[in-house]
């Protein structure tokens, strides 16, 4: 296999304007979760900051953040609603590095293989030929299943048919899935697939719509909040089926994350859309490659708090985003953030992941 | 002006099952928000219950919830997430009165003019011809203005265009909306276009990026933040238009719910998605007519929350529902609930803001 | 495999009002071209015409058409341009036998596993179950291939991607297609594809565009255009690869439609489309399977044109139409035209071919 | 009314390369309808050819067609199937003047306020801001209607809906309309909502179905085809509303184009593709502004044989586009072409249609 990674090249911060860049300035946070006045917001890319005379790259990063910089030498990218009064915020809203902030473009250009790729992201349609990005892909992810950390985001479509949740249950089984991060649908009509074989009330492989099917989510739903945690319902209603068993089976943290369409919730759904994302944050923090599929909010929101690159084991590295809608509206959305990293399949997801699974 | 609701045939209990149908049964709830077993779960439609012998009709309803009796008289349909230990939850699953329940689908049919549309709600698509519906539009929202409770809900591409932000401000002044439900996004970028004139740093009219345009939504909310309420920064800035001015100016209600998307939030946006739900209720409780436009989740979350019907000072009246998105997958969505009252028009909803308030 | 066509149930004439209905009456075709006032137009289904005392059911039907009785005893089905002056065409619009006439709607109804599938025909969304369709047409076209006739009808993405040309290709040479209907897109680039591995310029797997790409396609017409055949065409030029190399190899018929963004036209192209029509026909009325893939025009043409029952050694089977789009406005259109025979499936036809190919 | 056209600035030729630049070359047609090797082929944007020491613009051009040199002195932007054997072809590939060709891409840039709006050409979309792009619309159809000539170029879906075929009535009445293009399908609407008030059978206004619906298209034609013209069958039948009467009423050329997946055709349909192109670019060919609405088909073939510029009175100015469709994917494609002239509005064109009526 001849995958490699793209190298990273670090800037020259000998040349100018670079060399004499003054260090960063700070103001304090007077309230919390507000931001001092001309605080600097970051982007997707690789950031650095210069502090004591040093630069120093933005880790964990994400966009629209701030950064905090903590006992005069670390720096934290945060969210506004997470600062805390006194902490002290990166201020200047330049990016060539004139106020000791570098925002760094150009890392991973013109690196051989994967490079040519970046090129072509522009215009993504029902049209364009995927063949190449489907072979990359499978490339990527045997790499990433023993080297990097796949995060995969999933709409409720990826359970409402047969070979689809079959073929992400397999995915999760076979070690490609180190995170999942969904609502409270996709976890619901996936229990509804392991007990009545059915999503919404009809079946994921005949079609038929059976009746008082309409009673089986809420019944799934109810009978489930009758535990602690899905983990219990689980082991205790012998559910041996699905993507939510494969991920308790697998160790697999699954996210799910509230939304107001939502009946129920199931058991350790988080209500608070704050907390969710703190808590999708911390899988987006590790991710070196995220996959959405057939949900703009989940997708969009994974998206926004993912950063272009990952620090591993000291080396600086692309962080690989795929978006599989089937929608051109939907699919594309997220590539309008940069220019680096979103790769965008035009398909249904179940074809999608049917082709995966069959190629991992 | 010839408008004139659909009239409401009650159902003849004189009949057979139902003259002689059985008081419903109850069950305890056991544990909160767990239903008993064999609970019945509510639908869009008019449902009666037998309690001591006489139907009583469940007022403030709404689909996939669970109907507790109180002070073996009342009803309140309740989620089941709201279920407190100890209350009396109807149970049986049969809808044609043999178990003390029944489920009415039958009562606006054959009356007149607006019946003849219920028929053609099915298959809606670019292509069908939306004049008729324009045109009962305007007939019934200037009947609701009168004597009914309008509740907007809006997704952000309402204020991302000049011309159909203003609309929605005149139709606010005018006194077509009741309440706005909406977003984080929403009120965000409506602001934005308040203090910037750009959303997402795109100028609304002259469609021009400009410089640093990217600052523009996060320096709205973090200005904002400073604040405890919209109000108070509404004020305090002197911001003077927009619907977010519009709807503190006019007292009407706005309802903003947090999203895992979202930056921010804003003072006021709900954080817990079943809370907002809550809120959402309250006036979903009180509509008559709901338009929906351009957001599949909102739209889907307040359809889900409405009943098909009112009861308006003892008189039982339908609610109608519309539901304007340029997909037809999105628009249709919600029209699968039921048969009985959603409207899908097919456009730009730029284009229809506009329309309504030019013939309003 | 316990693949079974569904058994085809004849009318039973001996009942009323069949049993005692008139002979069909006809009127004479006064003007070529124009059919007598009250002619009778036919449908999707089977019909049935009272001539000499006997029903006579109307072979290679299609709807929209008129029907011609010749000899008084055989029927012609007939476009209403291809009237001759003289023609004795059926008229009458009653479809229960009380004229003569009898459309039969009830055929395949009740027959065991196929049938189901027909009842589940309404509302195809990406959101549908496809698992069981992929499966059902896997058996469909390994019966068909033996027993039947397979129409192809397809699109320009069909070769704008590398794996999907090559699938299509390898379904021409295992025997699967009887008949191929595009246009001249499909063709130009399907040759620009075999002599510079690119579509409209741009390459078919590496997505790179290269330079003066735009002159490929009319580089290829109007080397094309030096011969009176692609056949010609082909074989001087030594191309060895796709889809119109593989009809000509295989032998299979290859019919080619003009339109009006055509540059060119490729030799063979047909430009008059009532000829094409013409030419098309042949092939529908030999079709018991039709696949039409991304073209709503030709899809579309090909389905109107193709009878919902074939005659096949003196037995009634139905005819199975697919319809794959990714958008479901496009492959929903073609199941409006009646609820027997159309199945949809909503996905990008790269896939759809790829999967095709690795199950048969 | 401030409206201005922008300014064409002619290029320099006293400059390097073009003041040395030889004269074109050109080769000898060999075959009718096939270009000579090495042909230059033309492009959207304005060219310039040497001859005998002078740059002469190329006319009435349109792209992907090759330049014949007549009397050593004229240019003929000419379709390869219409070359003729012994005409005289520009060859050469290069595009800067090196080979006495010129393709100027440059000549409306920097030109004050209609410039903007070129910059802002990507990436439209249902949420892109249209309010400034119908108000530029508004003033260029009043200037176009004294100094220009306005194309419009319609799909069916303009007559299904009554509001949007009074608007377009309207429009021609009003004199907004030099040409219409089209196909058989949206006459033969037209002339089922002028005799039955329906579209297919169902009503254009109240949305219902009647019986026997289905007859009433293939009626329409069948009755027009007694007649040899448009103009014959409404007079005689007394037709008095609706787009071909009103175009008829008004002399505007209405082209009417057929294709395969028409029944008919009515008299006047153009029946050969090239022939249709013909007709069509004989509009093309004068046109200032083409509106294209609802269908794909059309649009496209109409956009790819307009040029970006006209010469008016000896003063070159630029041709406007513009391209209306639900679909983003639609819209967008023929804005794919260059850089210089396409706008796309992506609405329902039933809205877009009263919108334009209402404010010309």
């Amino acid at each position: 296999m001849d995958f490699r990674l793209p190298d990273y090249k670090a800037p020259d911060f000998s040349v100018e304007p670079l060399a004499s860049s003054p260090n960063v300035s700070t103001k304090t946070v007077e309230k919390d979760g507000v931001a001092p006045d001309n605080y600097h917001a970051t982007t997707i890319f690789p950031e650095y900051f210069k502090i004591n005379g040093t630069w120093v790259l933005a880790e964990k990063s994400r966009m629209d953040c701030v950064v905090v910089v903590k006992n005069e030498q670390e720096l934290e990218v945060k969210e506004f609603r997470r600062l805390i009064k006194g902490e002290q915020v990166v201020v200047g809203r330049s990016e060539n590095g004139e106020e000791g902030i570098y925002v760094y473009t150009d890392g991973f250009k013109n690196n051989g293989k994967f490079d040519e790729c970046f090129v072509f992201r522009t215009g993504r349609s029902r049209e364009s030929s995927f063949s190449m990005d489907y072979d990359r892909l499978y490339e990527l992810l045997r790499h990433e299943k023993e080297n990097g950390f796949i995060v995969w985001v999933l709409g409720p479509a990826v359970v409402f048919d047969y070979d689809s949740r079959c073929a992400m249950v397999s995915l999760i089984n076979k070690g490609y899935v180190n995170a999942v991060l969904a609502g409270n649908a996709l976890a619901t009509h996936d229990l509804e697939g392991a007990i009545f074989k059915t999503a919404l009330g009809q079946d994921i492989y005949h079609q038929s719509s059976c009746a008082k099917g309409h009673y089986h989510h809420i019944d799934v739903i109810n009978r489930a909040r009758q535990y602690d945690s899905l983990e219990e319902f689980v082991t205790a209603e012998g559910i041996s089926d699905g993507i939510v068993h494969a991920c308790i089976k697998n160790k697999v943290p699954l996210v799910l994350c509230g939304s107001i369409r939502d009946d129920g919730p199931l058991p350790g759904v988080i209500s608070d859309v704050y907390q969710a994302q703190n808590k999708m944050r911390e899988y987006t923090k590790q991710a070196t490659t995220v996959i959405g599929m057939a949900t703009q909010l989940h997708t969009i929101a994974t998206g926004n708090m993912t950063p272009a690159y990952q620090v591993v084991n000291g080396r600086v590295r692309p962080v690989f985003i795929y978006s599989i809608d089937i929608s051109e509206f939907a699919a594309n959305k997220l590539r309008d953030r940069g220019t680096l990293e979103v790769t965008s399949i035009i398909t249904n997801v179940q074809d999608f992941l049917v082709n995966l699974n069959r190629n991992l």
